[in-house]
């Protein structure tokens, strides 16, 4: 896994987007979110699924994993921004809109989203798997995907949802990405519909348990580094919040154990593969749990 | 043409962008900006070469047509946004971070982006024809093309450019998706590679004659209303102030000139069709010269 990821980053840095132009610094904006870093997630659940299933189309799948890193890291850009998150770092640098001007913040995140699809339409793979890998993107990725998520996510910022909304946000927002990243290395390594399908759904629970551990997480260590047991001060829309915190860490084992039966069900070769780049990050709330 | 417009508007109208979600008012925020209108004039370049050359693809068109308006509509969203041009109107409406909230103008430009690739990937055409469409629209509309564009514009926006900078700018930010637009079209109707570009560089040459043609009237019609000849309190940069007024209006009518004369080199089809839609545009900036 980790010679997969290393495999990743190198394509990366060989095909960071370049502008031919005078601007000063709009290029270097282009490229320094994308080589700050992060766990190249949703690439990686892409290339696992490829290595397993279709080996042979591993290296020209590298750009349709990276037009998916393209599209999410268009999104973070745009989250950290004045009006959304007003976030001043990301992968521990200073935000786009710090570093240089909001301006430069928002082009930014335009272009990585177009770039992304444009990425796809442009890999040595064929045109009618292409067409599919676009279609998927731009569903979970756009209005009815991950930028309905975002939206409600901001607008609903300070007025608790219900349990049925929180998920339907975080399955937007998140998870619909996850899902089309499995699907996606599903359809190039022509698995069939039916792993199709079952990746998908499966790739929805992933996201969504990701979410409510990230949430417990949150809790547990702001609650550690504040001393208290609790974090009044602000209305966040969190799982932990509307559920509580015991509710929250049974929720988060039931879906881990959903999810890690779901991996049995696939073949020795996804599952192994699957298991080696996730297991970790199903248990990843657990060690809260002592 | 008249009725190829009334077909496209038919057709937006019927295909508007819509989201399954409780958001109070993103849906409608997604479809004020295509409603409010526009003069629809990249939908109607594509649409009028396919008419002239593929009139049986005309309505399998139509998506692709849509999905070039989605884009330029993206585009000024996010031109209009408090950090680029803080506009408070577009096309006689409130702009969407008036009439709404910022967040809701940037993740609308940011859904209309993405859903204009899924537009083309889901069009009733030949994939192969397919990925041709979305590389063309994914390299004039993305990042080395309308986006450095506007990233150049509002970098330099204080600062005077030397006239080969200038051209460079506007190609970016309008000719590439003019030209685009002529290209796509004949993309679909199978022009042969000699007829796409012909139209592509014909493109380029109207998408910088309309910018002419702009700082022209624009100079002319602030002059009128402040009653004063020149516009001196506030530096911008435009043909008009680098190369003075005369010389502004002696290049819009050479370029006038040259792009009625390349009309002359298509077929009968394509001339009338284009010369249908286009003359009156070429010919605008020609009622100030009296």
């Amino acid at each position: 896994m980790k010679e997969l990821l290393g495999e990743f980053e190198e394509f990366l840095l060989k095909n960071l987007p370049k502008i031919d132009s005078f601007h000063p610094h709009f290029e270097a904006a282009m490229q320094d979110m994308l080589i700050a870093g992060g766990k190249r997630f949703r690439p990686m659940l892409l290339l696992s699924i490829v290595k397993a299933k279709k080996p042979l189309l591993l290296e020209n799948s590298l750009k349709v994993a990276l037009a998916i890193e393209f599209l999410h890291t268009y999104s973070l850009i745009h989250d950290d921004l004045p009006a959304m998150d007003n976030a001043s770092l990301r992968r521990g640098f200073p935000t786009l809109h710090i570093k240089y001007d909001e301006v430069t913040a928002i082009l930014v995140g335009d272009a990585l989203n177009s770039e992304s699809f444009n990425l796809i339409a442009t890999a040595s793979l064929h045109n009618d798997i292409k067409i599919e890998l676009i279609k998927l993107l731009g569903h979970n990725g756009g209005l009815n995907g991950m930028v309905i998520g975002q939206a409600i996510d901001c607008h609903f910022e300070k007025q608790k949802l219900e349990l049925e909304k929180l998920e339907f946000l975080h399955l937007n927002k998140t998870a619909k990405l996850i899902a089309a990243s499995l699907k996606m290395g599903a359809i190039i390594a022509s698995c069939g519909e039916k792993i199709e399908e079952e990746l998908y759904s499966f790739g929805l629970d992933l996201g969504l348990l990701f979410q409510i551990q990230d949430d417990i997480i949150d809790e547990l260590e702001s609650s550690e580094e504040a001393g208290k047991t609790t974090q009044n001060d602000s209305f966040k829309n969190s799982f932990v919040n509307l559920l509580g915190l015991e509710e929250a860490k049974k929720s988060a084992d039931d879906l881990a154990q959903k999810c890690l039966e779901r991996l049995e069900v696939f073949d020795d070769e996804l599952k192994d593969s699957l298991k080696d780049l996730l297991v970790s990050y199903i248990n990843r709330h657990k060690k809260y749990n002592s």
